[in-house]
């Protein structure tokens, strides 16, 4: 896919959503003014300003729009419009309450929140084409709108709707999926407990049940929630590709799965012009920039590597958390220069000025209650500054040493009832691997179950419950060619219909790891075992233990007490040219730098950098030379060496040998070639 | 407004809820010898009777109810008589189901408990009017009816109803407070989130939606609430003034904010003749009699400062409560007089005699199961002779040290969701000012935030998120005028809407505190900040911080560590005449006391008195002179020195210099003029 | 009764769940092959087959299962052949949705998982009477079907439905029980909260109300319920009987209280011609064999002493926990021969193999996913041998050293809202009475609280909150003719209908134990109390105490302090020829010894067996003699001193004077006579 992005200049975007429709007109130039003073080049506009530009059915008010869009274009910012399909007016639902979604408990949703749609309404399909038709056609052409915003989150704060229509829609999915209903019924296997469907008819959504209900059905349903949805944006994308040829058509996605679990993102990756992302720091957590780092490499991943845009994140503390802890100074800044640093063509925040009413007044802002007399006025002044002084990486592409498979198809199928433990977390490994290669000072991208592995020294599998045998081989194929493969505990289990492959554990990847495993060992609660292994190193495993039988696999760590004492624990599979490990334990963040450590041996990735554990380096390369980021999270001065001597953007210094980063700074150095 | 009472003799009320009808006649003759002996001279009466006197609509039987009304009568006990309109028979539901409430989910509630009303009902308000009308007509005259007690509890359990009824009332609601569907829109400012209004009849309730609602409905919604159960009241109160002139008409409040928080009795408490209340001791809280003292000083204060009278207590432990821990020794004694010290007319309980069957049953009562051989009939005996020794109170009124600024509506905006930190908390912040004021031995006046200030030499404000900008100008005139005003955090953030006043925070109070706030700081779980002051008084704060900026105050306090480290963290304004405190961290209840030391002393207030602290001292001061209650909480001895000499009228004894309180004992004496 | 059991030969039942329908037919001649490897003699079958049986309404596909019944029955393994109402087919849900439960707050649930039956509705009770007919006319007299499953585990997943049909059916009910309404109001006092019926048709189930509903409306309709479901499945066994005269009839029921809390289990254990229990091991509980031997003492109870059947248990681990904890190697045999020690006539497990479908394929099973080479298959074949070995106690009848009072409907109406402590919990007294009888080495049946008591010598009452009068009188005659009763604290307070008897606690009890009940003192949470006792022997209580008066009975412990410091704590009441002590404190199990321990003496036990703590001993008394079962669940080997010579029937060996039982092994001593 080409590199997509807003049009106009080959700069970093830099700018927030903008609702002037919450102001009056006064406001608005200067807004304008402010925006200029900052460094503001791109605005999102119009996201939730349906009922404003339809206030009755047929009937639109543009002009208040055009005068904004005018004073922006005159303001030389340029525009981000959106539809504004994720709130429909009051008046629509009126006509047409059956459009609210229906929770699993059959509660109907109501009005005056947002983002309450039942994506399979052929009413709001009508009604959402309509408005994008008439924004499609008013602003398609116009000079300042450089990029359309098709809704806004889809995914939240709801996605799945179990209303009769809903089910109408299921069933029809369901129907272009198995063709027949035995072949359903053979899938979801309805012989147990009883629920052979003999009719399409007789199939509803999976709606509160008893006692658990059946799991291949619910996945069926979170897959089909997942495209009624993608439906829904195609539709708006291909009318918006019709009348404005020349802007490239986004939706903002929320790619970190602390933020959004709903969306199959891999699918969505691919029907987009243009991978946008909003990421919000989940504020109270320790070290929380790694979480943000992982979103943001799930951006790029999802857009396939080509460069991508932090639609949304904040200049300071967020209010939906449950404490809205404000940004330490700087802490912004590094924020922002992380994404563009992992692949961001720039930092975009919600919002440009703090809203007086409604449910998002005490979201932090560009532009604060406090007002321009502020710290973090004067810090989002000081960032437009500094991405001007980045335009340069605009183009350039982030390098990579390791990959992480990552489905959240098969995380759905995880998290749903009666696993063997509910300690079991498909997230929480993901999050832990991440962050002991992030430690690592590995650089990841993510890659689906079947996707193309060839290219990495390095692949982790941190949590594939669901894998079909397709990526069992593909993982195989990777190994046998040379690759070095990590795989986690819990993998490899069930097929695309959440059905245990046929054979001993785990069916998909029994041959890649030279192993079955017998039987599944969760521990007590609060209890853990001791793993030991090469030179004494000892580890120790809590939540989950397997008693392995080994079948080409040697063991490198084994479990020296617990419910499997004695037996294999962490193993290594030599097969073909590469190597095949397996982690059936547990293990802490910690923990896992020894396997990993081993393993990135076996890979041939340079022994553990000696940088400091707080200093987060990343390089984009671009056409001009290799870009490397040096962000220091830590409260002290940090330094690395550089291969070459190069210019720093930032400061616009020439560095040779060491780089100094100071504390809680930001540096970003073109290496001469 | 004059001083209403129940009619009959000066004398403080002691008695309980009285329900023959669970009882065979037999049963009812023992009742009023047993309540002779125990002194009892008031009964509520006929609380949950409707269906008794009304068996089939318009089809009476008030025979029974004759002869308990003679038999009390004849025994010399008056009759707090009630009207049965918290629980309609079941006739009536079955013939209305619509009159049964809905909740925000959905959900109707049924019947079988008690109070689950739809108040905007057409069927129940007739129906309710039918048997206030035959209850008025046939006993408005009766010389034991002294008052009316109309319904029970309003409030509790549940006010709001979401049903299709209500959403037509609340429109109706709606329309004469705004006007116009315009006025509406700016006022809930529904530009946010594209919630745009075009015509009244498509608003609904604050009905369950998959996001956060629009927080300016769900606050309207929340007085539209309160409103429609108080026309309700209104209603039936305008009948029996009608029917039965010289009887007092009251509702039963619960004032306290651990009991009720759906009624705004600021604006009740105009609306009854004579404020009632019913208060339970929180028991497994320690020194839960602080609680119990801000509760009748709410009572008083919501009277205007009129005498009251509790109507509801326990002798012992309460069944609805996670462990009924029964009251100790002497306990029961010293809760009613502290009710009695703030105010009350008298002191009585829920119920006479312990029910056999029904939700209640293992609530203590006046008589309970084990009968009169038992610890509780002892103490209810000696506690009527104790009142009868009181009788010269009557109609002495409390005097009051200082004024806590306290409003309902406030508080229900401040609980919405989404603020800036969860642990924000208007009732906390309420109770930990009052406890520190009432260890201080400063009696207290609550007041309205735009009510009449002048009389105290001291105000505070706990919590106040939303003030309007008339508020503000109230203690802004205040502090001009002499006065001496703490206001703590997050207080005149918002103006009625919610919406956030313009300028930076606090904007109801920037003038008047003489700073503003550039960022709320609220604290990691678990995370402390220390303050330093004056001579190296050290103090620390959780859950919340500021950055201030000063605009006029001076810096009492400063944060030492933290977000906001080295800035203003308590700060003192000198306006005027008067001083303006501003305390911008959450101060743990001892810490405010040096606060609180420094404002007492700004405001002339006498130094901290030797009191010991569980020695409970107030005043009501009368025609004869002031009676000075003197309420030992704790297990040993207490004294105080007398400021002149008097007697004591619970022991008879002149009292001369030092009043000994033995442990766990009430002291009442009458100082000489 | 007569001894009911499988038709066959007189062995112990061994096998499970068979689910053929989730296979292709290749496998099940594998099945059945591996089956006799192991021993298998018995299977359920067709306990989810309806929709295969009867895939449209009125045709019938019984091809596969007469194919399946052949196999096994030349296979030599006999069947225990289900009706398979519990799931009925979508096709029926389609036609008739009036058919799924409703929910106390009216939410209907959805098909999909299993047991979703409204035991009210006619089109249910039409539907199962045709496939229970259609099943006995084709299977009643095949030779290999030897015993009929009725449905599943009726109670679970959900029981009540609160739909308009079942409240039309609860009616019906009341009306039968009541024949008045007044009748009915004065049992339900509905005086209390005026809620007085005028009408059948105003009552209504108790659905979900704004605060507590009527207690003794719910727990008649709690009654109701378990009626309405023994109803259906009088209505399949009656037709069944006739259909099938020479095979007995069962359900299989879940009587541990950890597993079901819905069902009579008195009631229904009188209308199955076997009991058949299914049992589930709370894998994470420490010492969890104590739960197992309650819930076969309970099963064989409910059976009236008369051997019983375990048709559930697991070989490992369950899904359905928290956390799926694998069996250690030897605890599965220990768990099945625990059963078979007190009575069960085999054991049998749900699955035979495990699924690859659906919400239990992580369940485990007799032959798991990892396949015949695992600890599992290789420990169930090994089980399947023993039990051959063990043919001989067939018919043998268990032994019972004491007797415990339980009952399900006084459970039911202690858990309603607003007890005097929410830590009042009849299930926990039950469990730790029952396991510091258990650490006392005595064998336990359980008895109704108005059932036969002469021939135990100790009577244990832990949690009897609802008595009779005529339960109060059986125990006073009990003791009166020589008996040791203990009593538990809050036993006795309420009639059948939940109201309090007349006069002081416990109502029912006060004769028998010699003494008032002045008041409940519950505790502080986290608090405890102190309890002197003869030889200074202390105590220590936590959660209860009460203030005791005495009037006949003498303390034996009293409390050192808290709230009824000084006062009778623990007592002892001579009355007649007997004694009964009651027990007015929440001790731990441990501390229950000492009171026990002391009872123990006055019952004429033998002094407490020097047995080690976990080596579990049971006895079944046969023709041939008496089968002493030694099931050693420690780490260590464990001696038992044998008051007789025998032949030990899983070694075959003969052995005298000390029995040797190796950690985690069993051993069955034939004792000779």
């Amino acid at each position: 896919m080409p590199h997509a992005t807003p049009r106009g200049p080959r700069r970093l975007a830099f700018g927030g959503d903008y609702n002037p429709e919450q102001w009056s007109e006064e406001v608005w130039a200067e807004d304008v003014a402010l925006m200029r003073e900052a460094g503001v080049n791109l605005v999102s506009l119009g996201i939730f300003s349906w009922a404003r530009l339809e206030p009755r059915e047929g009937e639109y008010d543009f002009g208040w729009l055009d005068r904004v869009i005018e004073l922006l274009h005159e303001g030389g910012i340029r525009i981000d419009l959106a539809t504004p399909t994720v709130v429909p007016p009051a008046w629509f639902y009126r006509a047409h309450p059956e459009a609210l979604p229906v929770s699993r408990d059959g509660t109907r949703w109501a009005f005056g929140s947002r983002g309450a749609i039942c994506h399979s309404s052929p009413a709001y399909q009508e009604a959402a084409a309509r408005i994008t038709r008439a924004l499609g056609e008013r602003y398609g052409e116009h000079p300042a709108v450089v990029m359309w915003h098709v809704h806004n989150e889809y995914g939240v704060p709801v996605l799945e709707c179990y209303c009769d229509i809903s089910a109408a829609d299921f069933r029809r999915w369901l129907a272009e999926r198995y063709g027949t209903v035995d072949a359903l019924n053979s899938a979801w296997g309805t012989a147990f407990w009883g629920q052979l469907y003999g009719d399409w008819e007789e199939i509803q959504p999976p709606r509160l049940t008893p006692t658990v209900a059946n799991p291949a059905q619910r996945l069926d349903f979170a897959r089909f929630a997942s495209d009624s949805a993608l439906a829904n944006f195609g539709r708006e994308r291909d009318l918006l590709r019709e009348l404005s040829p020349n802007a490239p058509v986004t939706t903002n996605f929320m790619v970190s799965p602390t933020q959004c679990d709903t969306i199959d993102y891999w699918a969505w990756g691919r029907e987009v012009d243009l991978v946008t992302n909003d990421h919000y720091l989940v504020a109270e957590e320790p070290r929380n920039h790694i979480n943000l780092s992982m979103a943001a490499d799930l951006s790029r991943s999802v857009g396939g590597g080509r460069p991508w845009l932090l639609l949304e994140h904040s200049t300071s503390g967020v209010n939906w958390q449950r404490r809205g802890i404000a940004k330490r100074p700087g802490e912004m800044a590094r924020n922002t220069l992380a994404h563009v640093a992992r692949g961001s063509e720039g930092g975009m925040f919600f919002q440009w000025r703090a809203s007086r009413a409604g449910a998002e007044k005490f979201h932090s802002a560009m532009l604060p209650h406090a007002g321009t007399d502020s710290r973090i006025w004067r810090e989002v002044v000081r960032l437009g500054a500094d991405l001007d002084r980045l335009a340069e990486v605009w183009g350039s592409r982030t390098v990579a040493d390791a990959a992480v498979v990552w489905d959240w198809q098969s995380w759905w199928a995880q998290k749903l009832e009666w696993r063997p433990s509910e300690e079991l977390d498909t997230r929480e490994r993901a999050e832990a691997y991440y962050a002991a290669l992030f430690d690592r000072h590995l650089t990841v991208d993510f890659v689906p179950p079947e996707g193309e592995l060839a290219a990495y020294p390095l692949v982790v599998v941190p949590a594939l419950y669901l894998a079909t045998a397709a990526a069992g081989e593909n993982l195989r194929r990777y190994v046998a060619g040379g690759g070095t493969l990590v795989v986690s505990y819990f993998s490899g289990i069930v097929d695309e219909h959440d059905a245990v492959h046929p054979g001993a554990h785990p069916g998909a990847l029994r041959e890649v790891l030279g192993l079955t495993v017998e039987e599944f060992q969760p521990l007590h609660a609060g209890r853990s075992v001791r793993l030991t292994g090469p030179d004494r190193a000892e580890l120790t495993a809590e939540r989950w233990a397997e008693t392995v039988l080994l079948d080409g696999a040697e063991p490198a760590w084994r479990y020296a007490d617990g419910p499997a004492a004695g037996g294999p624990a962490v193993t290594r599979h030599q097969l073909g040219e590469g190597t095949a490990w397996y982690v059936s334990a547990h293990l802490g963040r910690d923990d896992l730098d020894a396997v990993l450590a081993a393993a990135s041996a076996d890979a041939g990735l340079p022994e553990h950098d000696p940088l400091p554990r707080d200093l987060e380096v990343v390089r984009r390369r671009g056409e001009r030379g290799d870009y490397l980021f040096a962000i220091n999270h830590a409260d002290a001065e940090a330094a690395l060496e550089l291969t070459a001597p190069g210019e720093e953007l930032l400061t616009g210094e020439r560095v040779t040998g060491k780089l100094a980063v100071p504390a809680g700074e930001v540096r970003v150095v073109r290496v001469d070639r």
